[in-house]
């Protein structure tokens, strides 16, 4: 199953000064469209660090995205980062720069510099691929599987809706029990079909903001057959204080 | 300046079931004590992961945060993970042993596997410090920087605020514009300015969500004086269009 990664750049998430919403929406995205995300972090505007987060992400995902960093201003340092992972340098991409042209060049008729600054942004790794995807006159830009997408939430989303049909994934199944058995009460039975279904994700989370206290315990798996099989287990032997869903 | 980052732990948080409330709180709260959160990565339930990733945390903070992973059921293994960071052991904590004791004995008095399974929170990495901080009957485990938290948002909260008072951090001061000028028209001016006060953090963050599109322009420092300066520089370059706050 395709893995995923997520690097997500910006001082201002660190900072606490904007929540990052980008993640927790791929995390969902990833969900529904059966890709297996597996890792998220969050770094500063740092071309080392990027580069070096760039790659751990390829280390454990065939699939990684970026998010931030692809601006005209001096903070916007992903296109950088991500050349310095690769070992390679930034080059003007003649595409990318008729593409700008053609959308800014009346904004930009009087300030030879703000268009010289907005220009930057056709400065790519090396090497890269341009998708044109989606109803947008910027491409996604992408290097050996990462793809450089920006750090608004809008267009974040819309990039990657975008390029969606291209990763292929086979959707998890679930299914989840609420219980007011306590977690050590049937941390036995939890960890047996655990054993006994390995197919089978089994996740347990107490929840202690309001009484009664309760536990949710979750099932996801892509082997039908087990998750069936494990769940009528489960809502046999967790049924002292099973919660009725309705 | 103590830096800190922050190892959030859980399947769930990858999978889009649960949105990590944890590292956006942490960040607001290290901003407001002047403490540098650097990094925050999101990781699945596995030991091996949780040794790596809290290592590489050590190697860029002196102040480390773990979320999650910390019941009684077989999905818990942050304990070990972390005691594989530090390529030590889990010993049974005999204080945090007697702590369970007293708090639990008359909830399993009838159930000896559920207090066994509970008393799996004993055992704790070798060497361990236990700060018993704020209104808490168990204490947060600690062991070289790392400060191991529950993934529950309302404990994580408790067990963070009720340490607080051990670091000691230096708050930013922080200053902002709103300009209805484009990224690239500001670029250069903004870049001027941040070459010529390094020790000012000027971010650029632009706005598409409505019209009129809109850039901010934030400065954060711990040096009084070249905030001030910039802050009356950058207001008299962006003057043209400066968005009144009022």
């Amino acid at each position: 199953m395709p893995r995923v990664a997520a690097v997500i750049i910006g001082n201002e998430v660190l900072s606490g000064k904007i929540v990052d919403q980008n993640s927790p929406w791929l995390a969902s995205r990833c969900h529904d469209l059966g890709l297996d995300l597996v890792r998220v972090v969050v770094i500063p505007d740092l071309i080392e660090v990027i580069a070096t987060e760039v790659n751990r992400a390829l280390d454990v995902a065939e699939i990684v995205f970026t998010s931030g960093g692809v601006g005209p201003t001096h903070d916007d340092v992903t296109m950088a980062g991500v050349a310095a992972a690769f070992g390679v340098g930034l080059v003007r991409s003649p595409e990318l720069e008729a593409a700008l042209r053609e959308r800014i060049s009346d904004r930009y008729a009087q300030d030879e510099q703000g268009l010289s600054s907005a220009l930057r942004m056709a400065d790519i790794p090396e090497g890269c691929e341009l998708l044109w995807e989606g109803d947008l006159f910027f491409p996604i830009v992408e290097k050996g599987g990462v793809h450089i997408l920006p750090g608004v939430p809008k267009l974040f989303r819309m990039k990657f809706d975008g390029a969606a049909h291209r990763f292929k994934g086979v959707p998890m199944a679930h299914r989840a029990f609420t219980t007011t058995e306590s977690e050590p009460a049937i941390a036995n039975r939890l960890a047996q079909a655990q054993d006994r279904w390995p197919s089978v994700e089994i996740g347990s989370y107490p929840q202690y903001d309001h009484k009664p206290w309760t536990v949710t315990v979750t099932l996801d798996s892509r082997d039908d057959a087990a998750l069936a099989i494990c769940t009528d287990h489960l809502a046999s032997v967790l049924s002292a204080g099973l919660i009725d869903p309705s």
